[in-house]
Order: C-alpha cells, then sequence, then structure tokens
C-alpha cells in the first residue's frame, strides 16, 4: 500500500529522533506503552490509542497518562533492563492501572495518589512474572495489570477516602433468574439484531479493551493497530466477531455483548494467538478463533465468581484463556509457537519462521501420567 | 489368582488387535481414556466403568462417551504425542467433563456442544499443565477437568439458552446453622450407624469418582479397578472408608456422607498416593491414608468457599490434596516417589523399584529459609 | 552494646549444650521454629516469643506450643532434611496453626486433634512449596500456614464437632455502607489520634504477627526480635508504623487500626525485605516500606475476598505482597537479592554482602514481550 508507505518513512524519521534525543527517547518509551496493551511496539500506535481514549473521555486519556508515567518512571528508578523499558514493556499494565482504577473508583485526589501506587506496583509485579515465567519462555500479559488492580479495587470497601463507582454493585448469583437476550443499548428498551447493534457489539468490543465504552473509539483503535500490522488488525475484528456471535448463540446478556463486554479479552486472545504468540497459518488461526470463542464463557465465569463482591473480571478472562492455549507451546505438532525473544509484528513473525525454519517443531512433550 | 489369569490372555490378544486394527486401536484409546479416571491404563478397566455408568445412567454413559471422544479427537487434530493419546491421557479429562456439564447442567441440545467445547479444551488443559509441570515431574491429575468445568459451569449463570440444573444452590455461608449429622439418604428421614448406611457410603463414595450416586455402580467400579490392580483397588476402599470414618468422627452431614461426597476424593487421593506416585511401603501406605483423612476438610473447604456462587468443588479437594501430598518427592526420606515416565502399575512399580533400586532416595532438599 | 554481650555468651553456652544434649536439641529446635515466625534463628527469640504469647493468653501459649511440636515431630517422622528441622524451618507453620485455629474456633477436645492434624499437614506443604519454589530460589514464607489454616477454617461451616468462634462472620459487601475512620479500641465509643491510641495500633500490629491482641505481647516481640538483630527488630517497628500511617491516611476502619490489623502483615514483609532477602542498602530499605504500604490494600482487599464467607485474610497479604516483591530479584538493578542458603541475619548478610561482593548483580533480565 502507497498509503503505509508515509507512515513507515515517518516512523524511521521518529526512531532516529527518539535515539538521539532524550526527550523524544521519554515520549518514544511512553507511546510504545500505550501500544503495548494490545502487543503493538509502536509509537504511532500508542499515539493513536491516546488520540481513541480521549476522543472517549478526557478523564481516562489523563489517568492512562499518570499510569503509563508512573509505571515507566518506577521501572527506571529500579533499574530494569533498559531495552525492556524502552519496548514499553514497563508501560501498558500502567496504562489499564489508571484507566482501570479511574473507571471504577470515584473521581478524587487520593485516587490519583492510589493510581501512581498501583502503576508502580505493576512494574514490580510485571518483573516477578517474568522471572516467574521464564522457565516455559512465557509472556506475562496483562497479567500484572489485573493482580494489582483487583487488590486496589477489592480493598476500597474498607476505605473511607477512596470509594467505589457505581459500577461496583455486589450481587448473590441466582440460578432462577431470566437472562435477557435482546441486543441493545442500556439506555434503550428495545433492541434486536440489526446491523447498527452489531456494529456496535463489534467495535465496543475494541474499545473496551481499555475500557473505552465507544464504537469510534474501537475504530480508531483498529486504525492503530493497522498502523502496525495488518495481520493483528483482522484477529483484532475476528476476535470481537467471533465472540459476538458465540455470546448471542448462548444467550448471553444483550446489553453486555452491545456494550463490547464479551469481545475485548477476544481481542487480546485473536491478537496474542493469531501470529504473535504462534506462527500464523490456518491452523493457528483456528487455534486463535478457539481461544476467542472460549474467553466468553470465561468471562461469564469470573465476572460470577466475583459478583458476590461486585467486582470486575478486568482481562483476565484474556490472560486465562490465552496462558492455557499458549503453555502447550510446541507440544502440539499443529502449532508452532514463537520465542518471546523473537517476538515483533505476526508479519515479520511469519515472514522469519517460514524462511528460516524447515517447519513445526515436534518435540515430543515429557512422559507423563494421569 | 485363576480367574485373574483369563483376562490377562484376553488382554494380551487384545493389545494385538489394538495395534495391528485401526478401528480397535480407537476403541482401546477411548476405554483406556475412561480407565484413566482412576490411573488405570487398561481398556477393560475402562469398559468396566463404562458398565458401571451405563447401569445408573444411561444419560451420563453417553455423555461420558460424548466426552472421552472428543477430547481424544481434539488431541489427534492438535498433533499431540501419539503415546499419550494411546495410554488415555487425553481421554479422561473429556470423560469428567462430559458427566459433568451433564450433571450440573440442564439436558439440552446446546450442551452437546458446550461438552465438546469443553472437551476439547480440556485436551488444551491437559498439555498445558503437563508442560507447566514438568519442571517437577509432577502430574496434571484431573485438574484440566477442574478447571474447564468451572469456568464453563460458573458461566451458565449468564446464559440463556444452557442453564443450570437445581443441583446448583447458591447459599450463604452462616455460622450458627446446625450440621445434620445423622448418617441417612437424602430421600428418607431417619437413619443411623447401620451395616447398610455405612456401605452406602463407601460405595457410593466410590461410584461419585464419576458423579454415579449409586452402591452398585461402586462395586462395579471396584471390580473394574481390581481387574487391573489389587493394590489399587484395595486403596480405593481404604480411601472411601477413612473419609467415611473421618466424616463421621467430626461431624459431617450425614446425609452428603451416606451419598459418599466425602469418599470421592478420598478414594482418588489413596489410589494415587498409595503406590502409584510413592512406591508402595508401609509408610506411604499411611500416608495415602493420611491424604484421605485430608480431603475430607479440603472438600469441605472448597464446598464453603464456592457456596456463595452454589458451584461444586469436583475433584479439586483431590488436585489440591494430592499435589501438596505428593510435592514434597524425594525430599521425605521416608517416602520413596515415582517418575511419571515409570507409573505403570502399582504392583509393577512397587516390583521394578525394590528389586533395581536400593532404597529411598535421601537427596537432601535445597537449603532454604522461612 | 555491653548488654549484647551476655546474651551472646549465653548463646554460645546454649548452642553447645543443644548440639551435645538431645532433650536440650529438641528444645533448642522448638524455640527457633518459634522464632522463625519472624524469621529469627535463634531460641532465646523464639523464648521470649512465647513469653509474650503467654503474657496475653494462656490458651494460645498452649496451643502455640503443641503446633511447633506436632509440625516438627511430623518432619522427623517424615524423614525431613535435619539441617531444615534444626533451624526450626518445620516449626514455625505449626506455632501458627496452632494459635490460629484456636483463636477462629472454639475450643474443644477435638480442636487439639485438629491442630495436630493441621500443623503435620503444614510440614508436607511446607516441604512441597521448598521444592515448587526451588527454581527460583525463593522462600515459602508462611504459606504453608495460611494454605492449611485456610482449609481446615473454611470447612467447619460442615462440621458439627468443630465451630467457629464468634470471630467468623460472613457479611456481604456494600458500596454504600460507610467506614468508621475514629482510631479507637473496639471496647470503647470515642477515640481519636491520640499518642496512647497510636501505640497501642503500633505494637498491637507487631503483637498481631502471631494474634496476639495486646501492646505489651507487641513490646516483648520486638525485644525478642531486638536480641536476635536490631535492623529486623528496625524493621519491624517500621513496618507497623507506615502501614498504621498508610492506614489512617486512606480512611480504614479505625478499629481495626487501633487493634494492630493493617500492622502485622506490614511488620512482616519489611523484615522480610528490609535487609534478609534483599541486602540492606538505602533502596531495599525504601522498597520494603513501598511493600509496607502495599501490604494495607492488599489486607483490606483479600479480607473483602473472603467476607461473604466470613474468614480472615490470616498473613496471605504478607506472603502475596513479599513474593511479588521478591521475584523480581536480581532484574532490579537497584536491589541485591541475598540467596536463600545465605538468609542469616540482616547484620550478617550486609557484613558479607558488602565485603565479598563487588556491587549489586546486573544480570539482564529474559528478553520478553507482552
Amino acid at each position: 500500500m502507497a498509503v503505509a508507505g508515509a507512515p513507515r518513512r515517518a516512523a524511521d524519521s521518529w526512531a532516529t529522533m527518539a535515539r538521539r534525543n532524550p526527550a523524544v527517547g521519554v515520549v518514544d518509551t511512553l507511546l510504545r506503552g500505550v501500544g503495548q496493551v494490545m502487543f503493538q511496539n509502536n509509537p504511532l500506535t500508542g499515539l493513536l490509542f491516546l488520540v481513541g481514549i480521549f476522543v472517549n473521555s478526557l478523564k481516562f486519556g489523563g489517568t492512562a497518562l499518570l499510569g503509563v508515567a508512573a509505571s515507566t518512571l518506577a521501572a527506571y528508578l529500579l533499574g530494569a533492563d533498559r531495552t525492556l523499558i524502552r519496548n514499553g514493556l514497563f508501560g501498558f499494565n500502567g496504562v489499564l492501572v489508571g484507566i482501570g482504577l479511574a473507571f471504577f473508583l470515584e473521581f478524587d485526589v487520593l485516587l490519583a495518589v492510589y493510581i501512581v501506587l498501583g502503576a508502580a506496583v505493576s512494574t514490580i509485579v510485571m518483573m516477578a512474572l517474568i522471572n516467574l515465567l521464564s522457565p516455559w519462555d512465557m509472556p506475562a500479559l496483562t497479567a500484572p495489570f489485573v493482580l494489582t488492580a483487583w487488590l486496589l479495587l477489592f480493598a476500597v470497601y474498607q476505605f473511607a477516602f477512596i470509594r467505589p463507582s457505581e459500577l461496583i454493585a455486589p450481587l448473590a448469583p441466582d440460578p432462577e433468574a431470566a437472562v435477557q437476550t435482546e441486543l441493545r443499548e442500556l439506555a434503550t428498551e428495545t433492541g434486536g439484531l440489526t446491523l447498527a447493534n452489531l456494529a456496535h457489539g463489534l467495535f465496543r468490543g475494541v474499545g473496551e479493551v481499555m475500557f473505552q465504552d465507544n464504537l469510534l473509539t474501537g475504530v480508531i483503535f483498529l486504525v492503530a493497530i493497522l498502523v502496525n500490522s495488518r495481520i493483528s488488525a483482522a484477529f483484532a475484528v475476528l476476535g470481537s466477531a467471533v465472540a459476538l456471535l458465540a455470546a448471542l448463540a448462548i444467550g448471553a446478556d444483550g446489553v453486555a455483548i452491545y456494550h463490547g463486554l464479551y469481545g475485548f479479552n477476544a481481542v487480546l486472545c485473536a491478537i496474542a494467538i493469531g501470529g504473535l504468540f504462534f506462527v500464523l497459518t490456518w491452523k493457528s488461526a483456528l487455534y486463535a478463533l478457539l481461544a476467542a470463542v472460549f474467553s466468553v464463557p470465561a468471562f461469564a465465569a469470573i465476572a460470577v465468581l466475583l459478583s458476590p463482591i461486585g467486582m470486575p473480571a478486568l482481562t483476565a478472562p484474556f490472560v486465562l484463556t490465552t496462558w492455557l492455549f499458549l503453555w502447550p507451546k510446541a507440544s502440539f505438532g499443529a502449532l508452532q509457537p514463537v520465542a518471546l525473544a523473537d517476538v515483533t509484528t505476526a508479519e515479520k513473525i511469519r515472514a522469519a519462521y517460514t524462511a528460516g525454519r524447515p517447519g513445526p517443531a515436534s518435540t515430543p512433550p515429557p512422559g507423563t501420567a494421569g
């Protein structure tokens, strides 16, 4: 694409500036941190993600910036590896902590302190998980965000000066309760399987990866991914679509589907498995979509598990599903895992692995029993 | 035993047929998958397990077959190691997913799709856990079933088209609530410590390993194990008996004891530790029975933890207890662990380890602190 | 200090006696087990801990002794490494199981059996965790106590013959509920930020490490630590103080703060990270205090998570926070981790690492992604 050429040249100039000018380097690092929320190590993607967030909400844009700055600064102060920092790996959990805490807690001056604490701790948890997972060469994904934000969110019932927003609503599960399945917006009384409603579910599913319940933001996020990788953008859409259909087929709450709540974990599962942590083939594509489908009950399950305390699943369904689908690694002959050090873009991975390597590794798994 | 000779010769002929005839090979694989639910890599054991299930319920027999077929087929399609598949290691979790989902969910056409999804995912989780646990040479046990089935069960509160059966009943724990301790059947008003009631608790405990609340099924299961290993059959009975006595002694609910709910985890703990993952000695036998005793509070604890959402413990108490008791491995000089690759039958393990090896390994554990 | 010389000479004589006289050796082992609750491998510290407990409660003193004896005996019978046993590493979880079960359950003859079972199983879980964590050279901390005691506590709702004490009170979380922030004793109606109330929070926080809600016991515990390590004593006080201030600042329940409930996890975090598992420097000191601060929301979070079943957090916030802060190990250049085999006292570690080693290790972390 000719259009793709211009960003690429601009990207090269930017990369040179980022190396030479420390201030540009910091901006570059923070933008990559934002981009890494969806595995895109690209400052332009990060910038467009920010645009998408600010289009929906100044508040979330601001707390996203606070989070990414705090978590990245913590990594510098603690002496983490500079290359990892530069690639934004200590930024994306901070972004999500920043938005996530602002989303589920009431706005307050203490909230800023809480976000800074959470973002800094997310960097510590990230490094802990990098070490914990290194024997298997497994990625931490957004687990540092989930773990840190869960602890900070669960706690607020006990704190007078930081209060839950109205989104936090405990509910005792009731097997007799009927589920309303009509696909519709929360604010309206009626809906249906219209193209518009399906489009809302599809694109809000992408936006909800960063808690942005907004169709336009979802579209901007997709453009942002597209700038870096067509394969990842395709799997973001496919993941959201497959999850939407699965949720409709099984009779999930239509309001939740409309607002993209069944989509965001599937988007991340599909991007991760579809070309990044497994080399893209027809088989791995189907495997990625199976993971997207499984993220639907996984999301519902974690939501139910946390319903007595009224807390959100965050991206735990994505983390759990992707870990389960990724841990088999080379033990499934049909799939070819990508070493973490080789994870760049789905396109480059596919080129490198199909060129240099003779095919799927078929190392037999260790002997085992029941 | 002369009687044992006939099955053995038949087994040899069957094994030859299974190698030569692909159709027989498939049947052999599926039957071993059923047998592996209780660690018995033996097609006849698997066949008798199926007989025991069908005697109690056509529905559960059918969903067991659907589950074992789907999980084994998924392993083939994904390219898992053929020897592992042949030994039924990708079948037993599918069996349990099939019966377990049918047990706790209402019968429906979508349920079949749900079981196939769950069984296939249980194969992925099995391979994930094999890799995750391989640094310690630890077995996955039925954790893939527990994890997969929990996610699929928890989720159904949110789905209109798959509904929980009446067994799913959330309950807020109440420290003041009295526990009824009389040993009796659910349907009757009175009971007592009669031989008949104790026998029901004992044998239903074996049947409940596969959700079969039926004395006769429990007896058939024991015969099925006996066909492959007298030691395992003995520990199945001992585990159930010890747990029954412990549950009576501590004042557990008498209806739950009668229906074998305190027994099935203990049965699995006792079989696993009593001769399979530790070489059978007097010390390891006592250790296995201690695990069976501990599975009683472990079962009650997990049931309480899940009571606010009304969800079942499944075999999580067995998995947790056995992992805790097995992970010490050779660090306890009194016990001799068995390498996973050597796990066959308790009899063969005992013969191999007492013949070839000079005694319990006494490798000192790594230095450690608080 | 001249005063410190006398205990040191007495300690040398005692050590000689403990080696020569088996009875003294057993007493020495049990006392070290008590001392290890706060990482102090010193029989005098253990003795003073016991004095502190008995000053507050004969019952808890007795069950502490029962627990440490049962868990240590189990380690002997199972053939655990003698050096580990001698250092009290199979004692401290037993101490906590003994006090913890007596604290949350009603006193009864069966309780003694339950404590012996729990203490013995805590030894098995300790060995399991030592092996599980050995690839990362990470300590088990009090996780064996937490896991074992949780299972045994959760279970009692289901048992007629072991009953929860009135401290077990399930509560559905309510986002609307106001939190009372006045710093005061449970029994009184009014309070405030008085020096006396702050002192209660500070010292009870130390006492609550072993469930002793008593200012004097807290002071005795501090003296006990001081006998072995001035650095650890300082961090015990600092951890409690920092957590108290953080809890006040965020508006935690003032009664909980007064009774030290926000302090005990912070005390353990600060001791562990402040000089024991990281070499003491200004950076690691600040890091330890950050962990102490984070233990405040971590405690509140786990309390909320368990509130529907009314169960206590125990020292899980300490275990979780310390694991998260410790797992980064040498990957943070600002911190220098201590090998588990080198963990003695903070003073000796500092002397050894600053003398013999050239500075913080700066091994780059493994390459990773998202």
